[in-house]
């Protein structure tokens, strides 16, 4: 196959309170009436009755609370796994995640082990996953990722952090509620709508791409704009065209790769648990010899919305830990071949990433 | 349901010679040796080896050479699913549409019918399709109708001029090589990428949209911006980028709906056989009072490209004709209430349509 044959998210709505119509979706997807629907659902939500009140729960339906202070892993989907299978007796009916890019990547791997053997460490990379993953659904609640539409899960595990690549990874539905955005903490609103807008310069200044994705970055690139530098928007308009920001920037991945940012980032997350926003921002803002507007822009837009990153992490580093980072982030060949090209051993060098890494 | 659960196209390959791919991609979905793959091809194509040589036929494979010259019927779908079921024993494996809007159209069509009761008229309208369409593929060969991703297939009947809008109607497959436009006339090329162009126009202006459409819909805008005013694309990436301004403009009815000129150009074809493209041309050009800046740009292109529309092709007509045509016109209640607002009623009389197709 020359061209990815590109597996899109199959059912999609989008509305303000389109989340109220989640029973009338998965209702059809009961497999029988002891095949519950799990929910993940992330644990700022815990008490919120705002949101928890209306998530559908029937027959022998579970709510798993779940944290996302940390990165995912995959002894953490495995351990889900193993609860699920050991507290019901039929293979569940679906997975629906309700969080951000954490809890949709959860949703992701886990309906992924349901259906296949061993560990999820063990699918970390391209097209390992052999069997159909079951029914799972998204319901994101913060913007930028991209995780309600790509063909990956982001875990870290025992020896890397990676995706599980495949094209059973997507979600069968998803439903984009932007109403659901509403409450979250600023800091946490900008590093993740960072994310996709870092999607989108790595994506549109990569070697991969092509006229697909070039269309899906640009216009998420705009709705950036509009949402983080304009600043004429109302509240209700900036959620709406972020969360389109994010279905965009997650799209014109298909036929491209992020780069340097989140290499460098997967490096920092694996050894310092950092979460992926804010890795990104902190490393995003040392790359101006490889994004010198994309960084230009991106100052701009911590200067305008008071933005202190997190300074001197690196400091306390030793050669080991720089050894560890530096692998990581080296073992994401695609990510580099795409931010630099085909030769890019010869430019991107241990004592160069270690350079700046230290800066940060 | 108060939003629509929209169905994407599940599978989307994009690339220049992505083409090559369709045995690939099709083989998996042959269900036995006796359940034939159906390929309906424009018969332009016909004696043209650079694309039927391509064509994968294996086993009782068919391919069917179609005219697009007159637009899509009913009675055609009718004729075309009898043939298929008096010459082969078992249900097709699939339906493949290698043409423009008229083929695809058709494919939809005929790929429903297969698994419905009936004649192809009984389902024009809104949900109507009660089983399962067979599976089928898109190969779009002309760029601007956005039939390769739309939940509808537009049929003239024996009635009325209307779609077949359902959620079995999107394709489960479509390949997207830009190379395969490189032969279209140019008045062709013009016409049909200006379908693209007035949709968005009609969705962007629509009393309908929200976020969701109008990201899709301003991005293919940008795109058709790109391919006919600016001129400074290669022809390649004019090919390309038209391609992807039809896939954007066709998802930005998900939540849209198109207008006036749409529902007036029904009317053409209804009682004229106007095709789609020029017919759209034709009624757009006479409405500025609808869409003023749309209408100016429109008329910019026109010039840049030499374009001279038909005139007078009403000049013939007397009262009983008009009379069919505004009726078909007006009977598109969706369009009207998209475009105007819910009380259309209010302004859109039958002399007013009368006075404006008496211009065209």
């Amino acid at each position: 196959m020359n061209y990815k044959n590109f597996p899109m998210v199959p059912r999609v709505v989008f509305g303000r309170g389109s989340f109220n119509q989640l029973n009338e979706i998965i209702t059809p997807k009961r497999l029988n009436t002891k095949a519950p629907f799990i929910f993940l659902v992330d644990d700022v939500f815990k008490g919120k009755a705002w949101l928890t009140s209306r998530i559908p729960l029937s027959y022998d339906d579970k709510l798993l609370y779940i944290s996302s202070e940390e990165e995912p892993k995959t002894s953490q989907v495995d351990a889900i796994v193993e609860g699920i299978i050991l507290s019901i007796k039929e293979r569940p009916s679906g997975i629906i995640g309700v969080g951000g890019g954490t809890i949709m990547d959860l949703a992701k791997a886990v309906s992924i082990m349901l259906t296949n053997e061993g560990t999820a460490s063990d699918y970390q990379g391209w097209d390992l996953v052999k069997n159909p993953a079951i029914y799972h659904v998204a319901v994101p609640t913060i913007s930028g990722t991209g995780a309600e539409v790509s063909r990956t899960t982001v875990l870290t595990g025992p020896e890397k952090k990676l995706g599980i690549n495949s094209d059973y990874t997507p979600f069968n539905q998803v439903i984009l509620d932007p109403e659901l955005t509403k409450d979250i903490p600023k800091n946490q609103w900008f590093y993740t709508g960072m994310d996709c807008y870092i999607h989108c310069i790595e994506s549109l200044n990569g070697t991969y791409l092509n006229t697909f994705s070039q269309s899906y970055g640009e216009k998420a690139l705009d709705l950036c704009k509009e949402v983080f530098v304009n600043g004429k928007l109302t509240a209700e308009e900036s959620q709406d065209k972020l969360m389109m920001a994010s279905w965009h920037g997650g799209m014109s991945i298909a036929y491209s790769q992020v780069g340097v940012a989140h290499a460098m980032s997967y490096g920092l997350s694996y050894l310092l648990g950092t979460k992926h926003g804010i890795g990104n921002c902190i490393v995003f803002n040392y790359l101006e010899e490889f994004y010198p507007e994309g960084v230009k822009l991106f100052k701009d837009m911590m200067k305008r919305h008071n933005i202190d990153l997190p300074k001197g992490i690196c400091a306390h580093l030793d050669d080991e830990h720089y050894d560890t980072m530096i692998k990581v982030a080296l073992s994401l060949e695609p990510l580099w071949e795409n931010a630099i090209g085909k030769d890019w051993k010869k430019t991107i060098t241990y004592d160069r990433l270690k350079a700046l890494y230290q800066k940060m």
